[in-house]
């Protein structure tokens, strides 16, 4: 970090005239303040005491961190962010973390440098001790999609509720064997939904089959690569839950390559409900997500934290997701 | 906007207390100092000279203008412009805009305020006046997706060639009959995408039959509707040329929903390549703009401005764009 010291050095003048330069409270020549600014770009130099002040003050700035904005729930979410920051003077700042915690810390710390006046995360995960730290240093924090606990201010859906739901609809239709497309588990989100799984079952008296059990954590396989594998092994489910509208696409796309039909030999439930899902081919049965209605929530809730108007103990808020049901599930008789 | 002097005025103490009191300098008591900070604040009170200091310096934040994040071109590009921004120790902030250039505008004089040191806009329009203004200031400025003539740096890729390049494999493939579903037309990249069109068309000695051009801007339509009307009308193209991949998936949805197959009956070729179109059924062919690459060069040729590495004259970026052969076109006999 360049100091004023630094900057004087290199314009060849006194310390005192590169803060006279800097103030603009005192003239001084324009040569003498073009070479000042020279220096202070080229050792990209920041005024300790003006960080300070601006720290003390407020920026307006929300730092908004999510784990791709490439992944398909996140723009959704992002958009309700922004629409809600701007109508009251705030902007966003986008943070893409990659679920790499050093990155996202080392982004938090940055950040907070930058004067950012609080955080949203869409990225917590168990081991995101950051976050608690921000919590407990009096930093507003808001987390959006995924919850730790009932320790941090959270904007999310009822998770296992809605897998429930989506199994039990799937059972009232007459499936019974029900293979699972989980996420990365390693996520509290993913974990209710696969226990929303099994409890639908074992609420029906039926067993969890391991074989129908997968696992796509990660991003490169959509679920396409799993069930493919599975079929080929002649494993053969009557209905499919992904946990998600892109791991839907991936399954629908292995059942026809593998020449059986959706909903005809395999039915298909999503989860998300994204903005091409009422189109493809079955338009596909799915969990809806009020993604854009959490982001706008998590921003109300963290500008209010900002201007404190928000106290007492962190809240845990469950917004409504509805099963919207489509073509992609077939009523089987037995 | 709030002064030293309604800060002074609340919090009850003269302006040269607030301004000790905001330096951190000299010692203030602490009840002063919170009444002080309480009225800051309130008023969201921004110490002029602090935001005058640093704007002198830099900020290392870039504002990237979007029409929308949920259109599903828009998050590769932002992800390419953050993870090169993060790179070189930039953090990006996102505007959405919806195409409205007043509330473009608006943001833009805002984020200047809070000193952003340079812009990147996906929103450039033929009225976009005040981007010209931006430049003309000597503000750094590129443009990615959309560009504006020649006077504005900006990285796009060839609008013109890749829709005819797209054609003409129809064409090639015996396609006689071709709908081409465009978007808003006031905007450069939809009026050369046409022009590909009509070109390739030409070059073929095929006639431009105007119930087989179908208009879509606006968000509401991604084609389904258009699709569907002309099929009702019994007007039967033997191909349909999508200028976006949702677009596509509208088409191919209303060609299905009319009891024809694609490709058997309809060919459909689809303008992004997104994540999801090789999955779709049938699996899209397509011409896939790298969107990733666009914003990462963007991003980069900012950044080189910003730090006075970039001189002489604007230079607009062509990148390539292919197109990708998949299952969504038949070859036809005649």
């Amino acid at each position: 970090m360049a100091t004023i010291k630094d900057v004087a050095k290199r314009a060849g003048v006194s310390p005192s005239t590169v803060s006279r330069a800097l103030s603009g409270k005192v003239p001084v020549d324009k040569e003498t303040r073009e070479r000042v600014m020279e220096a202070v770009r080229a050792l990209n130099y920041k005024p300790n005491i003006l960080a300070k002040g601006l720290k003390e003050g407020r920026t307006n700035t929300i730092g908004l961190m999510v784990p791709n904005i490439c992944n398909p729930v996140f723009p959704a979410v992002a958009r309700g962010v922004e629409d809600v920051a701007r109508e009251h003077g705030f902007t966003v700042i986008l943070c893409n973390t990659d679920e790499n915690i050093e990155a996202e810390k080392d982004y938090v710390e940055k950040l907070q440098k930058r004067w950012v006046d609080g955080f949203i995360f869409a990225t917590a995960r168990e081991e995101s001790q950051h976050i608690f730290e921000l919590k407990e240093k009096g930093f507003p924090v808001v987390l959006v999609v995924r919850h730790m606990g009932q320790a941090v201010d959270a904007v999310v859906i009822d998770n296992y509720k809605s897998s429930f739901e989506a199994v039990k609809y799937l059972i009232n239709t007459g499936h019974r064997r029900i293979c699972i497309i989980n996420g990365d588990t390693s996520l509290t989100l993913y974990k209710e939904r696969f226990e929303g799984y099994k409890h639908a079952l074992q609420a029906a008296g039926l067993p969890i089959m391991p074989e129908l059990v997968l696992d796509v954590a990660g991003r490169d396989d959509n679920g396409y690569g799993a069930v493919t594998a599975m079929l080929k092994k002649g494993i053969l489910p009557d209905a499919v839950f992904a946990t998600s509208d892109p791991r839907a696409i991936g399954a629908i796309r292995a059942i026809k390559d593998c020449g059986l039909s959706v909903p005809g030999d395999v039915s298909v439930v999503g989860f998300d409900d994204l903005d091409i899902s009422a189109f493809l081919d079955p338009p596909l049965t799915t969990v809806s997500q009020p993604l854009y209605e959490m982001g706008a929530r998590a921003a109300r809730r963290l500008i209010d934290m900002i201007n404190g108007e928000k106290s007492g103990q962190p809240k845990v808020e469950l917004v409504e997701a509805n099963l919207v049901i489509r073509k992609s599930v077939k009523v089987r008789e037995h």
